[in-house]
């Protein structure tokens, strides 16, 4: 299936936090003096709902690191499973060596607040500052705060990817309502 | 359906990110002398993968956060989807009141290289003492390490929650095996 790019929408910011708690796959796109880069992403968490903090661990042997360190912008994008030959793809090779967009078949579509570019073929799209880098030498840990968020507005529940380690990936099953004080 | 007394076996520390990568709500069990505490928590990440580190938020109005921060042990139990209506009734009320393990219908069993208690009904539990503070003041970030893992041995691909917000968690589908350098 050829992947095609989404509409879009703009979300407010105190939903953020539905689309990353569920713990999906993500892709983390950077650019810095007209280099960029895509890779796939696990380790993420909230931080706080409004505005919206993400704390994320980039390894310090990707090429991605040096692109958010230098930039201090990204942008989170979350794949749905029809992607997961892509996501796959950006988890397999390093930016290092060309443009990864290309290598891998995602399209970057300019975003509006950082210099970072949307994955157009992405449910939904994180547009981030670095908010904090005092965990970085310890844990390669950035605080991200998302600044712009955006969704196809055709996507109710994404059916995102969550990795369960060596390539293996749980795909989004059916949604369930409980009676919740959970925000 | 009456939840039951899981058995369990050792999974090794290096095996633990695949459990917690795929960002399930887990249970945070917490004991400080003489009262324990279980909450749903879902803002949690990998940190380290040997030994394992986990950073969580754990809001300073929960009183599960009085008993992390004195006690510095914790266990984080993975409950299946057959535990939803247990897992909501935690997230729901302050274990402050009375013993929330009893209220909601969840047995405490005890875990053998700290004093919090496994979760007796989940899928797998992780002995966690608290291994770095320093995040706290600003965030309620807890980095944890992870001392001692038990899983159901029956159980290969946990059909975990992952919440979506609002008391909507969305059920584990399908695992895919895609070729992954990823670890």
């Amino acid at each position: 299936m050829v992947a095609m790019i989404r509409p879009r929408r703009k979300l407010a910011l105190a939903r953020v936090y539905g689309l990353l708690e569920p713990g999906p796959v993500v892709l983390l796109a950077t650019a810095h003096r007209g280099r960029s880069n895509v890779m796939a992403m696990s380790w993420l968490t909230m931080l706080e709902f409004e505005p919206p903090l993400v704390g994320c661990v980039v390894s310090g042997r990707n090429f991605s690191f040096e692109l958010l360190r230098r930039s201090r912008e990204c942008v989170i994008a979350i794949p749905e499973a029809r992607l997961a030959r892509q996501v796959a793809a950006a988890g397999n090779r390093s930016g290092r060596a060309g443009d990864k967009f290309a290598a891998v078949g995602l399209t970057p579509v300019p975003a509006t607040k950082v210099g970072a570019p949307l994955v157009g073929e992405c449910a939904a799209n994180l547009e981030c500052r670095v908010a904090d880098t005092r965990m970085v030498n310890r844990y390669n840990f950035f605080v991200l705060e998302v600044v712009a968020a955006w969704i196809d507005p055709r996507v109710r529940e994404p059916r995102t990817l969550h990795h369960r380690g060596r390539g293996r990936f749980m795909v989004a099953g059916p949604t369930v309502a409980l009676p919740s004080r959970m925000r």
